[in-house]
Protein backbone atom coordinates (compact mmCIF):
# COMPACT_ATOMS: atom_id res chain seq x y z
CA UNK A 1 0.00 0.00 0.00
CA UNK A 2 0.98 3.39 -1.20
CA UNK A 3 0.69 5.95 2.15
CA UNK A 4 -2.09 7.90 -0.22
CA UNK A 5 -4.71 6.50 -1.42
CA UNK A 6 -5.32 8.76 -4.18
CA UNK A 7 -3.16 9.77 -7.38
CA UNK A 8 -3.56 12.98 -9.17
CA UNK A 9 -7.04 13.41 -7.75
CA UNK A 10 -7.99 10.43 -8.79
CA UNK A 11 -8.71 7.31 -6.34
CA UNK A 12 -7.17 4.30 -7.21
CA UNK A 13 -7.99 0.67 -6.44
CA UNK A 14 -4.78 -0.92 -4.12
CA UNK A 15 -4.26 -5.06 -4.38
CA UNK A 16 -3.41 -6.01 -0.72
CA UNK A 17 -1.43 -8.98 -0.98
CA UNK A 18 0.14 -10.08 2.36
CA UNK A 19 3.36 -11.98 1.67
CA UNK A 20 2.31 -14.53 4.25
CA UNK A 21 -0.65 -15.47 2.13
CA UNK A 22 -0.82 -18.62 -0.28
CA UNK A 23 -1.52 -17.33 -3.73
CA UNK A 24 -4.90 -17.44 -5.04
CA UNK A 25 -5.88 -19.92 -7.32
CA UNK A 26 -7.09 -17.60 -10.07
CA UNK A 27 -6.06 -14.09 -10.99
CA UNK A 28 -8.10 -12.02 -8.27
CA UNK A 29 -7.08 -10.37 -4.73
CA UNK A 30 -6.90 -11.78 -1.28
CA UNK A 31 -7.87 -7.74 -0.34
CA UNK A 32 -8.34 -4.43 -2.17
CA UNK A 33 -9.06 -0.88 -1.33
CA UNK A 34 -9.94 1.94 -3.04
CA UNK A 35 -10.38 5.10 -1.52
CA UNK A 36 -11.78 4.57 2.19
CA UNK A 37 -13.54 0.99 1.02
CA UNK A 38 -11.59 -2.14 1.83
CA UNK A 39 -12.84 -5.52 0.95
CA UNK A 40 -11.46 -8.69 2.09
CA UNK A 41 -11.96 -12.08 -0.12
CA UNK A 42 -13.09 -14.96 0.76
CA UNK A 43 -10.58 -16.80 3.14
CA UNK A 44 -9.89 -19.65 4.57
CA UNK A 45 -7.80 -21.42 7.59
CA UNK A 46 -4.63 -21.87 4.92
CA UNK A 47 -1.39 -21.62 7.06
CA UNK A 48 1.12 -19.24 5.65
CA UNK A 49 2.67 -20.11 2.55
CA UNK A 50 5.34 -22.74 1.90
CA UNK A 51 6.91 -22.47 -1.23
CA UNK A 52 6.62 -25.52 -3.06
CA UNK A 53 4.01 -26.67 -1.30
CA UNK A 54 0.04 -26.86 -1.70
CA UNK A 55 -2.26 -24.83 0.65
CA UNK A 56 -2.63 -26.43 3.55
CA UNK A 57 -5.51 -26.03 6.12
CA UNK A 58 -4.34 -25.23 9.74
CA UNK A 59 -6.03 -28.55 11.14
CA UNK A 60 -9.18 -30.39 10.58
CA UNK A 61 -10.71 -29.12 13.34
CA UNK A 62 -13.46 -25.81 13.29
CA UNK A 63 -11.03 -24.43 15.88
CA UNK A 64 -8.02 -24.67 14.04
CA UNK A 65 -9.75 -23.37 10.88
CA UNK A 66 -11.35 -20.51 12.15
CA UNK A 67 -8.51 -19.14 14.08
CA UNK A 68 -6.42 -19.52 11.38
CA UNK A 69 -9.39 -17.48 9.27
CA UNK A 70 -9.39 -14.94 11.79
CA UNK A 71 -5.61 -14.19 11.58
CA UNK A 72 -6.14 -14.59 7.70
CA UNK A 73 -8.39 -12.09 7.38
CA UNK A 74 -6.73 -9.83 9.53
CA UNK A 75 -3.45 -9.75 8.36
CA UNK A 76 -5.08 -8.26 4.99
CA UNK A 77 -7.15 -5.51 6.84
CA UNK A 78 -3.44 -4.38 8.41
CA UNK A 79 -1.84 -4.54 5.35
CA UNK A 80 -4.90 -2.50 4.01
CA UNK A 81 -4.27 0.32 6.71
CA UNK A 82 -7.25 -1.08 8.58
CA UNK A 83 -8.79 -2.80 11.65
CA UNK A 84 -11.09 -4.86 12.84
CA UNK A 85 -12.28 -1.57 14.09
CA UNK A 86 -12.95 -0.27 10.33
CA UNK A 87 -14.70 -3.96 9.54
CA UNK A 88 -18.43 -3.75 8.84
CA UNK A 89 -19.52 -7.22 8.29
CA UNK A 90 -18.30 -10.40 7.75
CA UNK A 91 -19.93 -13.12 6.27
CA UNK A 92 -19.30 -16.67 7.64
CA UNK A 93 -19.87 -19.62 5.49
CA UNK A 94 -19.98 -22.79 7.50
CA UNK A 95 -20.46 -26.37 6.21
CA UNK A 96 -22.93 -27.38 9.36
CA UNK A 97 -25.82 -26.15 10.71
CA UNK A 98 -24.23 -28.13 13.65
CA UNK A 99 -21.06 -26.27 14.38
CA UNK A 100 -22.66 -22.32 14.56
CA UNK A 101 -23.00 -23.14 18.26
CA UNK A 102 -18.87 -23.82 18.61
CA UNK A 103 -17.71 -20.93 15.90
CA UNK A 104 -20.09 -18.49 18.02
CA UNK A 105 -17.61 -19.33 21.08
CA UNK A 106 -14.45 -19.21 19.50
CA UNK A 107 -15.36 -16.06 17.56
CA UNK A 108 -16.17 -14.43 20.38
CA UNK A 109 -13.54 -15.49 22.30
CA UNK A 110 -11.07 -14.38 19.60
CA UNK A 111 -12.66 -10.64 19.59
CA UNK A 112 -12.29 -10.51 23.12
CA UNK A 113 -8.47 -11.77 23.45
CA UNK A 114 -8.77 -8.71 19.97
CA UNK A 115 -9.64 -6.47 22.96
CA UNK A 116 -12.50 -4.87 20.90
CA UNK A 117 -14.91 -3.31 23.55
CA UNK A 118 -17.61 -3.30 20.95
CA UNK A 119 -19.54 -6.01 18.47
CA UNK A 120 -17.18 -5.76 15.75
CA UNK A 121 -19.56 -5.31 13.07
CA UNK A 122 -22.88 -6.74 11.11
CA UNK A 123 -22.59 -10.40 10.34
CA UNK A 124 -24.36 -12.90 8.69
CA UNK A 125 -23.51 -16.91 8.57
CA UNK A 126 -25.20 -19.57 5.82
CA UNK A 127 -23.92 -23.12 5.18
CA UNK A 128 -22.82 -23.57 1.77
CA UNK A 129 -20.74 -26.50 -0.13
CA UNK A 130 -16.74 -25.56 0.55
CA UNK A 131 -14.08 -27.97 -0.69
CA UNK A 132 -13.46 -31.11 0.52
CA UNK A 133 -11.33 -30.30 4.07
CA UNK A 134 -12.70 -26.40 4.23
CA UNK A 135 -14.97 -26.41 7.36
CA UNK A 136 -15.51 -22.41 7.34
CA UNK A 137 -14.38 -19.48 5.12
CA UNK A 138 -15.24 -15.11 5.69
CA UNK A 139 -14.95 -12.19 4.32
CA UNK A 140 -15.08 -9.18 5.38
CA UNK A 141 -15.91 -5.28 4.11
CA UNK A 142 -14.59 -2.35 5.76
CA UNK A 143 -14.71 1.06 6.08
CA UNK A 144 -11.67 3.43 6.99
CA UNK A 145 -11.91 6.16 9.23
CA UNK B 1 -27.60 6.19 16.97
CA UNK B 2 -26.15 9.85 17.43
CA UNK B 3 -27.20 12.72 15.36
CA UNK B 4 -23.94 12.93 13.41
CA UNK B 5 -21.57 10.27 12.55
CA UNK B 6 -18.26 11.87 13.14
CA UNK B 7 -16.26 13.18 16.13
CA UNK B 8 -13.39 15.40 16.08
CA UNK B 9 -13.21 15.05 12.41
CA UNK B 10 -13.17 11.36 12.50
CA UNK B 11 -16.19 9.42 11.00
CA UNK B 12 -17.13 6.99 13.75
CA UNK B 13 -18.79 3.45 13.26
CA UNK B 14 -21.65 3.23 15.31
CA UNK B 15 -23.55 0.14 16.04
CA UNK B 16 -27.44 -0.47 15.56
CA UNK B 17 -29.44 -2.12 17.75
CA UNK B 18 -33.14 -1.63 17.66
CA UNK B 19 -34.59 -2.56 21.31
CA UNK B 20 -37.07 -4.73 19.41
CA UNK B 21 -34.69 -7.24 18.48
CA UNK B 22 -33.61 -10.27 19.95
CA UNK B 23 -29.67 -10.07 20.86
CA UNK B 24 -27.15 -11.45 17.91
CA UNK B 25 -26.20 -14.99 19.45
CA UNK B 26 -22.40 -13.79 19.40
CA UNK B 27 -20.47 -10.78 19.28
CA UNK B 28 -22.00 -9.07 16.56
CA UNK B 29 -24.03 -5.67 15.91
CA UNK B 30 -27.92 -6.18 13.82
CA UNK B 31 -26.45 -2.94 12.17
CA UNK B 32 -23.59 -1.17 11.92
CA UNK B 33 -23.11 2.66 10.22
CA UNK B 34 -19.73 4.55 9.24
CA UNK B 35 -20.29 7.84 7.59
CA UNK B 36 -22.99 7.08 4.72
CA UNK B 37 -22.76 3.46 4.59
CA UNK B 38 -25.04 1.21 6.82
CA UNK B 39 -24.72 -2.18 6.88
CA UNK B 40 -27.79 -4.63 7.88
CA UNK B 41 -26.61 -8.10 9.18
CA UNK B 42 -28.52 -11.18 8.33
CA UNK B 43 -31.92 -11.25 9.48
CA UNK B 44 -34.56 -14.00 9.82
CA UNK B 45 -38.18 -13.94 10.83
CA UNK B 46 -37.60 -13.50 14.26
CA UNK B 47 -39.85 -12.08 16.07
CA UNK B 48 -40.23 -8.98 18.47
CA UNK B 49 -38.16 -10.27 21.54
CA UNK B 50 -39.61 -11.41 24.65
CA UNK B 51 -37.04 -11.33 27.72
CA UNK B 52 -36.67 -14.92 29.09
CA UNK B 53 -37.63 -16.52 26.09
CA UNK B 54 -35.70 -18.13 23.08
CA UNK B 55 -36.07 -16.37 19.90
CA UNK B 56 -39.07 -17.67 18.02
CA UNK B 57 -40.12 -17.28 14.48
CA UNK B 58 -43.13 -15.65 12.96
CA UNK B 59 -44.25 -18.38 12.12
CA UNK B 60 -43.62 -21.76 10.09
CA UNK B 61 -44.73 -20.50 6.92
CA UNK B 62 -42.05 -18.81 4.08
CA UNK B 63 -44.93 -15.80 4.28
CA UNK B 64 -44.93 -14.87 8.07
CA UNK B 65 -40.99 -15.14 7.96
CA UNK B 66 -41.14 -13.63 4.90
CA UNK B 67 -42.89 -10.56 6.23
CA UNK B 68 -41.01 -10.42 9.66
CA UNK B 69 -37.54 -10.61 7.70
CA UNK B 70 -38.63 -7.78 6.14
CA UNK B 71 -40.09 -5.82 9.09
CA UNK B 72 -36.63 -6.46 11.10
CA UNK B 73 -34.20 -5.26 8.29
CA UNK B 74 -36.53 -2.22 8.35
CA UNK B 75 -36.21 -1.37 11.60
CA UNK B 76 -32.25 -1.91 11.62
CA UNK B 77 -32.28 1.02 8.82
CA UNK B 78 -34.58 3.28 9.95
CA UNK B 79 -32.62 2.89 13.61
CA UNK B 80 -29.72 3.99 11.72
CA UNK B 81 -31.14 6.86 9.69
CA UNK B 82 -31.60 5.02 6.27
CA UNK B 83 -34.91 4.08 4.77
CA UNK B 84 -35.65 1.26 1.68
CA UNK B 85 -34.80 3.90 -0.28
CA UNK B 86 -31.07 4.22 1.07
CA UNK B 87 -30.85 0.23 0.00
CA UNK B 88 -28.73 -0.74 -2.70
CA UNK B 89 -28.06 -4.69 -2.01
CA UNK B 90 -30.13 -7.21 -0.46
CA UNK B 91 -29.20 -10.57 -0.40
CA UNK B 92 -31.78 -13.11 -0.08
CA UNK B 93 -31.05 -16.35 1.21
CA UNK B 94 -33.72 -19.05 0.50
CA UNK B 95 -33.28 -22.93 1.72
CA UNK B 96 -35.57 -24.36 -1.29
CA UNK B 97 -35.56 -23.27 -5.03
CA UNK B 98 -39.01 -24.49 -4.96
CA UNK B 99 -39.72 -21.06 -2.76
CA UNK B 100 -38.43 -18.60 -5.21
CA UNK B 101 -41.81 -17.57 -7.07
CA UNK B 102 -43.72 -17.34 -3.83
CA UNK B 103 -40.80 -15.33 -2.28
CA UNK B 104 -41.36 -12.66 -4.95
CA UNK B 105 -44.75 -12.61 -4.73
CA UNK B 106 -44.39 -11.33 -0.85
CA UNK B 107 -41.86 -9.68 -2.08
CA UNK B 108 -43.36 -7.36 -4.45
CA UNK B 109 -46.46 -6.72 -3.04
CA UNK B 110 -44.75 -6.12 0.49
CA UNK B 111 -42.59 -3.27 -1.85
CA UNK B 112 -45.55 -2.16 -3.16
CA UNK B 113 -47.39 -1.31 0.33
CA UNK B 114 -44.08 0.35 1.02
CA UNK B 115 -44.85 2.71 -1.56
CA UNK B 116 -41.69 2.21 -3.46
CA UNK B 117 -42.11 3.37 -6.97
CA UNK B 118 -38.95 2.05 -8.36
CA UNK B 119 -37.19 -1.19 -7.85
CA UNK B 120 -35.85 -1.01 -4.34
CA UNK B 121 -32.11 -2.04 -4.79
CA UNK B 122 -30.12 -4.84 -6.75
CA UNK B 123 -30.89 -8.49 -5.03
CA UNK B 124 -28.92 -11.57 -5.12
CA UNK B 125 -31.17 -14.98 -4.30
CA UNK B 126 -29.18 -17.68 -3.32
CA UNK B 127 -30.06 -21.36 -1.70
CA UNK B 128 -28.59 -22.08 1.74
CA UNK B 129 -28.55 -23.96 4.32
CA UNK B 130 -29.97 -22.39 7.49
CA UNK B 131 -30.77 -23.60 10.97
CA UNK B 132 -33.54 -25.62 10.92
CA UNK B 133 -37.13 -24.04 11.15
CA UNK B 134 -36.16 -21.19 9.26
CA UNK B 135 -36.89 -20.53 5.87
CA UNK B 136 -35.27 -17.05 5.02
CA UNK B 137 -32.60 -15.01 5.64
CA UNK B 138 -31.98 -11.29 4.46
CA UNK B 139 -29.41 -8.68 4.77
CA UNK B 140 -28.98 -5.84 3.10
CA UNK B 141 -26.26 -2.20 1.93
CA UNK B 142 -27.37 0.86 2.24
CA UNK B 143 -26.26 4.03 1.20
CA UNK B 144 -27.27 7.12 2.35
CA UNK B 145 -27.59 10.48 1.06
CA UNK C 1 -28.25 6.96 -16.19
CA UNK C 2 -27.60 10.57 -16.17
CA UNK C 3 -24.08 12.41 -16.21
CA UNK C 4 -24.19 13.79 -12.63
CA UNK C 5 -25.57 11.49 -9.89
CA UNK C 6 -26.65 14.02 -7.76
CA UNK C 7 -29.12 16.68 -7.62
CA UNK C 8 -29.50 19.72 -5.58
CA UNK C 9 -26.39 18.62 -3.99
CA UNK C 10 -28.51 15.36 -3.11
CA UNK C 11 -26.83 11.77 -3.97
CA UNK C 12 -29.35 9.80 -5.52
CA UNK C 13 -30.17 6.18 -6.20
CA UNK C 14 -30.58 5.06 -9.89
CA UNK C 15 -31.33 1.96 -11.58
CA UNK C 16 -29.31 0.52 -13.87
CA UNK C 17 -31.25 -1.25 -16.48
CA UNK C 18 -29.46 -2.77 -19.66
CA UNK C 19 -31.85 -2.81 -22.49
CA UNK C 20 -30.35 -6.54 -23.43
CA UNK C 21 -31.31 -7.71 -20.11
CA UNK C 22 -34.24 -10.06 -19.72
CA UNK C 23 -36.48 -8.03 -16.52
CA UNK C 24 -35.68 -9.51 -13.28
CA UNK C 25 -38.02 -12.12 -11.45
CA UNK C 26 -39.33 -9.32 -9.21
CA UNK C 27 -39.05 -5.82 -8.36
CA UNK C 28 -35.58 -5.20 -7.68
CA UNK C 29 -32.78 -3.60 -10.11
CA UNK C 30 -29.84 -5.53 -12.11
CA UNK C 31 -27.97 -2.83 -10.79
CA UNK C 32 -28.05 0.34 -9.16
CA UNK C 33 -25.78 3.25 -8.17
CA UNK C 34 -25.20 5.73 -5.91
CA UNK C 35 -22.57 8.55 -5.37
CA UNK C 36 -19.81 6.18 -6.33
CA UNK C 37 -20.48 2.93 -4.98
CA UNK C 38 -22.33 0.84 -7.90
CA UNK C 39 -23.95 -2.84 -7.04
CA UNK C 40 -24.23 -5.28 -9.49
CA UNK C 41 -27.52 -7.58 -8.79
CA UNK C 42 -26.55 -11.78 -8.86
CA UNK C 43 -26.34 -12.23 -12.96
CA UNK C 44 -26.78 -15.70 -14.62
CA UNK C 45 -25.87 -16.94 -17.99
CA UNK C 46 -29.31 -15.89 -19.68
CA UNK C 47 -28.50 -14.62 -23.15
CA UNK C 48 -29.98 -11.41 -24.34
CA UNK C 49 -33.95 -11.31 -24.11
CA UNK C 50 -35.78 -11.99 -26.79
CA UNK C 51 -40.05 -10.75 -26.31
CA UNK C 52 -42.46 -13.21 -25.54
CA UNK C 53 -39.95 -15.41 -24.73
CA UNK C 54 -38.45 -16.77 -21.35
CA UNK C 55 -35.14 -16.35 -20.15
CA UNK C 56 -32.82 -18.58 -21.38
CA UNK C 57 -29.38 -20.05 -20.53
CA UNK C 58 -26.33 -19.36 -23.24
CA UNK C 59 -26.09 -23.02 -23.15
CA UNK C 60 -25.73 -25.91 -20.44
CA UNK C 61 -22.30 -26.11 -19.93
CA UNK C 62 -20.30 -24.17 -17.62
CA UNK C 63 -17.93 -22.64 -19.91
CA UNK C 64 -21.27 -21.11 -21.71
CA UNK C 65 -22.73 -19.72 -18.18
CA UNK C 66 -19.88 -18.13 -17.10
CA UNK C 67 -18.84 -16.19 -20.08
CA UNK C 68 -22.51 -14.86 -20.44
CA UNK C 69 -22.67 -13.99 -16.93
CA UNK C 70 -19.45 -11.74 -16.99
CA UNK C 71 -21.15 -10.68 -20.00
CA UNK C 72 -24.04 -9.44 -18.14
CA UNK C 73 -21.85 -8.27 -15.33
CA UNK C 74 -19.95 -6.24 -17.80
CA UNK C 75 -23.19 -4.58 -19.27
CA UNK C 76 -24.62 -3.28 -16.74
CA UNK C 77 -20.97 -2.00 -15.07
CA UNK C 78 -20.86 -0.19 -18.31
CA UNK C 79 -24.59 0.86 -18.37
CA UNK C 80 -23.15 2.42 -14.73
CA UNK C 81 -20.44 4.25 -16.09
CA UNK C 82 -17.93 1.94 -14.41
CA UNK C 83 -15.70 -0.79 -16.03
CA UNK C 84 -13.93 -4.07 -14.09
CA UNK C 85 -11.48 -2.01 -13.38
CA UNK C 86 -13.83 -0.24 -10.55
CA UNK C 87 -14.85 -3.75 -9.56
CA UNK C 88 -13.89 -4.63 -5.76
CA UNK C 89 -15.69 -7.59 -4.58
CA UNK C 90 -17.30 -10.26 -7.09
CA UNK C 91 -18.84 -13.10 -5.14
CA UNK C 92 -19.25 -16.27 -7.19
CA UNK C 93 -21.84 -19.13 -6.66
CA UNK C 94 -21.04 -22.65 -8.54
CA UNK C 95 -23.08 -25.17 -7.77
CA UNK C 96 -20.65 -27.89 -7.62
CA UNK C 97 -17.03 -27.84 -6.18
CA UNK C 98 -15.78 -29.78 -9.10
CA UNK C 99 -16.51 -26.89 -11.39
CA UNK C 100 -14.02 -24.91 -9.62
CA UNK C 101 -10.89 -25.49 -11.54
CA UNK C 102 -12.72 -24.92 -14.79
CA UNK C 103 -14.15 -21.69 -13.83
CA UNK C 104 -10.80 -20.93 -12.89
CA UNK C 105 -9.43 -21.57 -15.91
CA UNK C 106 -12.18 -19.77 -17.96
CA UNK C 107 -11.79 -16.25 -15.59
CA UNK C 108 -8.59 -15.75 -16.21
CA UNK C 109 -8.74 -15.98 -20.26
CA UNK C 110 -11.51 -14.01 -19.73
CA UNK C 111 -9.98 -11.39 -17.78
CA UNK C 112 -6.66 -12.00 -19.97
CA UNK C 113 -8.67 -10.67 -23.10
CA UNK C 114 -10.61 -7.91 -21.32
CA UNK C 115 -6.94 -6.73 -20.89
CA UNK C 116 -6.77 -6.04 -17.22
CA UNK C 117 -3.15 -5.82 -15.98
CA UNK C 118 -3.76 -6.81 -12.72
CA UNK C 119 -5.99 -9.06 -10.52
CA UNK C 120 -9.36 -7.45 -11.19
CA UNK C 121 -10.93 -7.66 -7.40
CA UNK C 122 -11.47 -9.36 -4.31
CA UNK C 123 -13.66 -12.91 -5.17
CA UNK C 124 -15.42 -15.04 -2.61
CA UNK C 125 -16.84 -18.60 -4.67
CA UNK C 126 -19.29 -20.42 -2.35
CA UNK C 127 -21.25 -23.96 -3.22
CA UNK C 128 -24.92 -23.37 -3.01
CA UNK C 129 -27.82 -24.22 -4.74
CA UNK C 130 -29.01 -22.62 -7.73
CA UNK C 131 -32.64 -22.66 -10.18
CA UNK C 132 -32.40 -25.94 -12.45
CA UNK C 133 -30.15 -25.62 -15.39
CA UNK C 134 -28.29 -22.90 -13.93
CA UNK C 135 -24.33 -23.42 -12.89
CA UNK C 136 -23.12 -19.68 -12.14
CA UNK C 137 -24.38 -16.80 -10.40
CA UNK C 138 -22.14 -13.53 -9.86
CA UNK C 139 -22.63 -10.11 -8.41
CA UNK C 140 -20.67 -7.27 -7.89
CA UNK C 141 -19.76 -4.10 -5.91
CA UNK C 142 -17.90 -1.59 -8.10
CA UNK C 143 -16.27 1.75 -6.09
CA UNK C 144 -16.12 4.49 -8.74
CA UNK C 145 -12.83 6.82 -8.62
Amino acid sequence: MSDTNSTGGKTVKTAITPSTHTAPPAKFSHGVRKGNILQVAGQVGFLPAVEGQAPTPAGPTLREQTLQTFANVKAILEEGGASWDDVMMMRVYLTDTGHFAEMNAIYNAYFEEQGLKEAPAARTTVYVGLPRGLLIEIDALAVLS
